[in-house]
Order: C-alpha cells, then structure tokens, then sequence
C-alpha cells in the first residue's frame, strides 16, 4: 500500500565523545525514508531552503522515493541542527537550531499523494502535522511523532491531533510527561485514553514498549550494538522500519505491528552504527532479514 | 539437583515515594532461597545474631529451604540495611548499614552441603566468597554476584575468584565499571575473558543481556512491572528463579539458561510488586508459569 512521511530535511552537525561530523544530511524525513524505501515505495513530502547542499535526488537514487512533495523556497533557509551526545550516547544536548523553513507553513501535499494509505507524520508542531493531515483524504493508518516542546507548550493542539490518528511512536520520557505519570505501563494506557489505537514507547539502548487498545502487550530489547557511533536519527529509522513493513504488508493487527516494530529495531541498529546516513547506503534487505532472524533468536525462549 | 545458596540475612527499612517499611526481613539468601525452592530444594547457608526478630524456620515453612547451614551467633548482632528509592524506582540511596556479623568471619558450610552441584555465592566480599567456595567439594555450576565496592577496592580478590566460577550475574552499571567499558556488549565481553563462561548483566526495569564465550547472546526485557512496591531483593529474586530453574533441569546449555533468565525475570517481578518477601508468599508454580507465558508471548515476534 501507498506510504507517505511528512517532516524535516536538516543539515547537522554531531558530535559525540568519540568523533565529529559537521554539516551532514539528516532530517527525520530523510531518516525514515531511506529505511521505509527498503519494503516499500515513499512519498516524501518536505521543504528545504535554496541553502540546501545536498541533491535529494541522488541521496536517493535508485531507491523508490517519490520527490515530487519536496519543496525549495528560493527565499528561504534549510533547518540546520547541531548537537553533543554525551558519554553513554543515550542523553544529548541541542548546541544550536536554527529552524528556518520549518518555522514557515508546512509544505503542500501533491495531488498525487493525496491518495496515501499509510502516513508518517515525524515531529513537529502538532497544528502543522494537523494541517499536513487534513490534505490527505481518507488515509488507513496515520502515525505521529512527538517531543516534549510540543507537550508542554501545545498540548491543547496535541490532544486534538492524538483523537485522529491511529499510533503515537513516542520516547519513554515524552510519554511520562505527555501522561504525567511515572510509570511508563501507566503512561502508555493513559495516552491510549486519549485517541490512538496503537502507542510506541521508544527507550533508547533499552528497547521499546507498544500497547494497544485492546490490552495487547509487546516489549522488545534494543538490538545489542557493539558500536554506536551516531545516535541521530534512529527515532525515525525505527518508524521508518515500523511503517515500510507496514505498508508493504498491508496489515495493522498486532501480530503485523509486533513484526513492525522488530524491522524498526532492526533498522534503527543500522542507522547508529555510523554518522548520518553512512550506516543505511551500504546494505539491502538481506541484511536487514539476517538482522532481523538474530535478533528474533537473541530474544526467543 | 541440589542447589546451595551463601547471602546474608537483613533487617531492612525501606522507603520509597509512596511507603515506608521499617525493620522487614531481608537479605539475599533470604530472597534467593524463597524464589528457588518454587523449582528446587535449595541449601541454605548463612549468619544471623541473636536480636534477629524472624524466625526463618517459620518463613520458610511447607518449603523446601533446609537451614541447617543458618548460624546463630549469641554474641553477634544481625545486618541491617535501610535505603530509600527515588520516584523512577530503579535509583537507590543507601541511609544506613550496620554489617555485624557479616563483617566477622563467613558461614561454615556443614558438611551434608559440601557435595551441592549448583552453588550461588550472593554479593559480599570476594575474599569470603572464595572461602566459601572452597569448602564445596565439586560443584557443577558456580553463579556470583558482586558490587562497584569490591570492584573498586578489592579488584584482586575479584579477580582472582572469577577465574574458578562459571557464572557472573552484575548489575550493567558495575559491568561497566569492572570491564572499564562503557558500551556494555563489549563490557560483557570483556569480563568474559576474564573467567566465567557465562555473564549475566541486570539491568533493572531495562532487563537483562547474557553473553556466553561461545558467542551466544541473549537479551530479555523486563516484565512490564505497573505496581512497584519495594524493588528490594530483585536481583537476588532473578538469581533464584535462575538457578533454581537450571537446578530443576540439571541443564546448563544455552537454551536451558535462557529459559532459567526468563524464570529470573518473572520471579524479580512478582518480588517488586510488594514490600519485603510479601509479593512471594501468596503465589504458586502455576502463577509463576502463568507470567512466563505472558512473558513470552509478550516478547515474540
């Protein structure tokens, strides 16, 4: 089925207690787009200034990503992001943000994309991912990020966007303070009680926790990694893993969702392996699957 | 086969956001024995003085915990401990320890105990650890817990006793610290080397990883816990279900083991969700082979 992502296309700058990189492509629809493309097809839908050095278009030659709902305001300047990871690579801290376009009004969706079927809306003004949502038409299964700006400036806007859309993927900590409730079983079921049929907890090295409406269960270990040495971006590898296999399936029961959420694991131990993108061009779905089997027979009993 | 235990008895206060419970009955040996006799007979070894108000034939009456290992030393005081855990419950603050006869020379292993198969050697000072040790005859599976004290300020002793056990079960904060390693994969690894052919690391309500030299990795979240109570006694909760469960089978291979972690994992769960041994006292096998199913089902994909 049709997949499309809303969200940001950032120039970065990391630095971690190991190694530095400056200026580099990211941005959470860049991140779960290349991951996505891997089972499925991708709309992208996204705006970047006139500033922008990367070429998206060859970033994502040969993998099915649609550019026509990319978007390049002459006028304007790309989201450029710098941050420090901190010694056990789990904490950062923003240096510098500068928000440029995505501070403007979001981006059009194509006409062509007004058709999707599963959506990702990654991370922004809830009344921006609203506006974005409102375009497509009658959409199957709608998934949202979040962070605590959002949460504590916006919650009126967050709380009206959560009574639309079908899953929230969402870090551990956001979800405590989107609940207000300590203990994250506690915290998920109440976030349920406020729209979503399906709620992601992301926690980091430790894995993540998905509830659903009907009392299902699923809890599942990071994928063991030897060397991480970017952690950017692996929120939106995961949903890009998550929704790709979703699309391609077709499916949302919770025996698809729990498979979903393994291929997020699994891609997001990818993506943090190297800086930017570097962990994701070099491999294909066999090794994805290979992954994806030692980490089923790392967690089986 | 027979299992053999060597932990300390405590009287324990412990407060947490929510409750105070002074002067409970705590102390490894005492959580150890009570999880492992649901799988085995369990042979318990330990000092207690005269002011200790339990009477542990008493606690542990209809189960099959022998306690002619149980010193009462007339001139000597019991330990206690008192510590306070912080809102997320994983934290701890330890406001007081009186050591008493754990201080003084170490338990006398009778000699109807000397010929035990399975032995845990819960956390003190290695040095007693070690004395301990050599007075079992050949034991088959030798599991040890230890802490960032003795690392830091008795390495060699550690060290020394590492190389005549086959099991290490750690907290990930103290892997790190022994294996001067952050990242904790390569932690685990590296304590490998160091002797014990299987390394267990807690990671409290993050789970647990369990490497062997073989290359195996096992990774297991914990049990989604909605009411924690006390978190006292759940490492030494897991270590029971454990080796209780590897003494019940008699198995020490890599699929037995993961199995033993999953029963650690469910008998750690049932201890959080009260104070003091109160989460155990109530339940049967079946309850505790019902959580595993739910386990399971809740980490397969």
């Amino acid at each position: 089925m049709s997949l499309l992502v809303t969200g940001s296309i950032g120039i970065d700058t990391i630095k971690t207690p190991y190694s530095v990189r400056e200026n580099c492509l990211g941005g959470s629809a860049v991140y779960f787009s290349m991951t996505a493309s891997f089972f499925s097809p991708v709309r992208f839908v996204g705006v970047i200034g006139s500033d922008c050095p990367f070429d998206l278009a060859e970033v994502f030659a040969g993998r099915d990503v649609d550019l026509r709902g990319l978007e390049i305001r002459e006028q304007s300047k790309t989201f450029r992001w710098a941050g420090t990871y901190h010694e056990d690579m789990d904490d950062r801290t923003t240096d510098h943000v500068e928000l440029n376009v995505l501070a403007e009004a979001p981006p059009k969706v194509p006409d062509e994309f007004k058709g999707s079927e599963f959506v990702f809306l990654a991370n922004t003004a809830p009344i921006l991912q609203q506006q974005l949502l409102e375009q497509i038409d009658e959409p199957v299964f709608v998934a949202v990020d979040t962070m605590n700006l959002w949460i504590q400036q916006y919650l009126d806007d967050l709380t009206a966007l959560l009574e639309k859309i079908d899953c929230l993927v969402i870090n551990e900590d956001e979800a405590r303070i989107l609940a207000d409730q300590q203990n994250l079983v506690k915290a998920v079921r109440k976030i349920l009680d406020m729209g979503p049929s399906v709620v992601i907890a992301k926690k980091g090295e430790s894995g993540s926790i998905m509830c659903n409406t009907d009392g299902d269960i699923f809890i599942l270990p990071a994928f063991p990694a030897e060397d991480v040495k970017d952690p950017t971006g692996a929120g939106d590898s995961f949903a890009g893993g998550l929704m790709g296999y979703l699309a391609q399936t077709g499916r949302t029961d919770f025996e698809t969702l729990k498979t979903a959420v393994a291929y997020g694991t699994v891609l997001a131990s990818f993506t943090i392996a190297d800086f930017s993108l570097d962990g994701l061009t070099s491999i294909n779905r066999d090794d994805i699957d290979s992954r994806f089997e030692t980490l089923k027979k790392m967690t089986s009993f």
